[in-house]
């Protein structure tokens, strides 16, 4: 199946495993002229980067995003833009002690139950540097958005169930509260759930349709693409699933320049599919990272019972890197609503072709 | 923009408004040979009626849906099936009172934005009556899904926060704490929010693909795309981001028959984006129903703040009638993802031309 | 596989047998705002219907396309358009004798390769009577590209290779040659071979993308889509062939008035797979009528050598009724390009939401 | 637009460009399984490759696939394979010369006209380079097919018009009236249109679908989206425009093993849009080489007429290195149609999952 593509105008392809020489991304329908050089990768690349803090593994990936394709002379093309990310972190181990071990919270059971065999070597596919290509693809899109005047905040906000105290805390951890849990869970080989928040402004009103392509449900795939993810909330969430209408409903009220705002956002941001105009919000949850040093109980060659421990660089949990990859797939789904809503009226189209 | 359509292989198209004559779907790339005849529909169009219950509208729509193409002699023949649903329950009222006003809650300000002007009457194609269409092709791909033994439990579960004591509770209203709330909300002129579980049974392992294909974003979008849906939570959703790894990963087990097993389900059936053979279990969130009785700030016009009381027939919550919209809306993930998944090996394609 | 749907932002789907109730088509993505009533179908509906004369069939159907959906005061609303034509005209006989019979010419053979039996009432899905549907999509689709700026000039250009001598003959049957050719094959209960010259003007440059969704691409998928056209020839066709460099190039030079011009057109219309601002010319040809009486070898049963006469009305030639096919279907393919292309620079965009 | 696309199973995406780094393609949807190294692209690549004959331009591409994903211990994994092709050969030049000259018969005007500008070294994205993508995923394709039983025979049939004698000449300049044409064109630094042949044996009965994915109308959709190209036939092409029905019509038979036959193949090999079991053909005819030395008349800077003579390395006709490319196009629709027709019929689809 041709899963590996999102999007419909400002469409993305990612491909790559973990273990090969490189993985990559080819975005199509960007619009020509957006000023782009690699330079305007790397900061997404390097907030996806493992940091020395005890929230992400001790690797140092310094992913490096080149661009093959696409851009002359500082500016978009209006052809396919290719992005290229080598995989140069990788160790030439011996495999074979897990080729036939099915890890507990990873996707190898099913890989082997869907194509018949799997890459084995540490998740190929379905490994989170698949993401990394998401994030480089979704710098492209916030260039556009940002000449349209669409900002993102995102950031982690919560881990093991704990809140972040103070949204734009440059170090979570610093949190005591945070920190014992993140030492306990070291201690023990363990790994934490997490929560991530992002909040999306400067959206005109109009961007997604009225069906199957509401902009909530795009973004909904958008995030729950995303490995690990097991929990989507827009606007209050599962709070409004306990308010009462009268409680709920955004009042609409005119502003004294003669605008209409609306009062609260119970909504996120969309109504019918549609954005209001107002910040979208989302709040994403994660699983615990699956690969663990405790010992869990699995299977060996479909054959044997065994208890298995995974040693390893693996963050302890998934929301302090996957902050970026939740904005890079907002991003895109905001960016091809942008493009596809220009065509929603006629008076746009005989204007584009009359003047 | 094309938002009416859905799926890749099993595809559907949606049409139609509330108060047109008729709305209806076409579903394309339905298998030949599966017996189906307009009874098969009436089951689950029954299961979207509004019944007598304090739950639902008290409209009796009764809706017939017609099949007008893509069955011969009982079954279908592989060709598109077009169903149609006739809008019999308009009342050809005056609408011009409401023409202009926005209702909170409602996609009335999101059309005009979008569109420059929408169909003002009773929601247009943003009205919950748009869920008959899908509803009755639901039940084209139920039918499909039955016969690979996939099996649907959906039904109310909460109502303003109130869990349904018994889910297979015929009557969600007689549990005195729900029908106390429910009376509260009715003679205030207000609405509830609540919660729809749907758990699928008898998935074959391998349905889904690995990145932006998932099952489980597959199944957010055609969830999200629901109208009033505010969250969604698959398997352990919110709570897993609460745990440790060493609580949520679901252990593997040879079974006494030598086939492997999950020890417990956290994950909702999926890993990896690929069903892994477990029940898949989604928690479904609705605002409260929109429209209101009880006064709501508003704008008119454009230009004047108003006060605006809704009257007419609406439900007092949503999750009661659209518990088999999400069930249709599953059953069309599933049943695309089966169809796709039969090209997923080399050795099926060489088996499936050369004997 | 959802093979009824065609485009991507002005996208159709259509559905219907030859001999089930009625046939139709759903237009998802047509711009808000297009004043539309079912009498701006009619006049396509009319061009496709059977005359009295010799070049097409007795039957007299009348066909009269419903819109069900997706317009209000007059004006498409931005969502999904359906159009429903009934089928009037079926005679209820018994096809009992012919339900295992593979007609020459036709799709039965392969029907019942592919779906395991069909539809055996003259044609099911396979007949020209679907292309109905397609002309009243047609209709709408000219109706945006009207306002654009963009026309068509499509006829019969040849019978059985005898040139139409008039391109706007009204009755290319007048032509002694042609009158001779259709007489004979009557007599004979024989059919013709036809083609037809479809030519767009007023088309914009910058239509149509680069690589595989380019203009004259999509056009043949299009022209292709239609049953019975074997050939389609773009500008100077077979011809471009035999040609030099020297002699096809078509050279540039400046108006008097500043713009650019070319001084001859053998690419028709099209550089690189986007449109040059010179006028699109498509020649399709279509092969003879395949339901002839004149006796024609076959298999009944799989298992019996027959001859096989097929009675009823038939039209000698093709050409004649599927010109505004034709038309329509290149209709769509530009008014889906004429959408995409608004989003393909950036500084429109920006217009877009900017002011 | 997205329109670097092709294909809903099998989807490949083509990027690059002529003078930039490299190009490539990425393969999405190919199944699990297939035996592939890089080695088997490299035969599809040299017959890509320009020759030392005069039918093709004196450049040494010897361009080389790299494949970096998607493969694993010699197999397909079902993920996507991508394939990198680096371009060697490029000249570091000055290109001010020609950056606002419009080359008549290239796609330089319409570029401009799409984007607002162009990458204006040497053809950019529309540069005949971009094929050697579409050839190596071609050779991916080309596997499935064989293992599935499907050939192909693609060969130059004519030169300027004249027929190649022998269809497996190896050398058709050796033909002495080709060679004298091919002669003269060099002399007076022109270029001359081709023709090419492509018979595909072995295809199943049953691979197409019968309205828009038609299998002609996607292989017309595939060979339209080769630069050059302006007709295409398919079986009889043209000549069946000219033909009674009595006698295009293919008779069917019953062999002596019992199975239905044609008795000759003037459809080419499908019937309704679905394959009929015998030979598929194509016959494609394409332009002159646009870029010649003769001068010819155009427009510089959009403000004067100059005269342009074009130098370097052009091949003198187009056929002879894209005959690879025809068929690299048309393996990439069999396949995905051989794979889209495994869900035709619901006892495949319960034989799939039941056993």
């Amino acid at each position: 199946m041709a899963g590996s593509g999102f999007g419909t105008i400002f469409r993305i392809t990612t491909w790559g495993e973990s273990h090969g020489p490189a993985l990559g991304v080819t975005i199509d329908g960007c619009p020509a002229g957006i000023p782009l050089t690699e330079e305007d990768l790397q900061p997404y690349m390097e907030r996806r980067r493992p940091n020395a803090g005890p929230l992400s593994t001790k690797r140092n990936e310094a992913d490096r995003a080149e661009i093959l394709s696409g851009v002359f002379e500082g500016k978009t093309t209006g052809t396919p833009i290719s992005i290229l990310i080598r995989n140069t972190d990788q160790h030439s181990r011996d495999y074979s002690d897990i080729a036939d071990v099915i890890r507990p919270g990873h996707a190898d059971y099913t890989f082997d139950a869907k194509y018949g065999f799997r890459d084995y070597r540490g998740g190929g596919r379905s490994s989170g540097r698949e993401t990394a290509a998401r994030v480089a693809a979704g710098a492209v899109a916030s260039k556009l958005l940002e000449l349209c005047g669409i900002r993102f905040d995102t950031f982690l906000s919560a881990v093991g169930g704990i809140p972040v105290p103070d949204e734009y805390c440059a170090d979570p951890v610093s949190c005591p509260e945070i920190a014992a849990l993140m030492g306990e869970a070291r201690e023990n080989g363990d790994s934490v759930g997490s929560e991530v928040c992002c909040r999306i402004s400067g959206v005109p009103a109009g961007l997604g349709d009225p069906v199957f392509e509401k902009l909530d449900a795009k973004l909904a795939q958008a995030v729950f693409s995303i490995g690990a993810v097991k929990a989507l909330e827009i606007g209050s969430g599962i709070a409004a699933s306990k308010m009462r209408g009268s409680e709920f409903n955004d009042a609409f009220v005119l502003s004294e320049e003669g605008t209409v705002q609306k009062m609260t956002n119970h909504a996120g941001g969309i109504l019918g599919g549609i954005s209001d105009g107002s910040d979208i919000l989302l709040h994403v949850f994660f699983k615990p990272t699956p690969s663990i040093s405790a010992p869990q109980q699995t299977v060996k060659g479909a054959s044997e019972n065994i208890e298995l421990s995974i040693h390893g660089r693996h963050d302890p949990l998934i929301g302090a890197r996957a902050a970026v990859v939740v904005e890079a797939m907002s991003a895109m789904v905001l960016a091809d609503a942008l493009l596809v809503n220009m065509t929603s009226r006629v008076d746009s189209v005989i204007r584009f072709y009359k003047t």
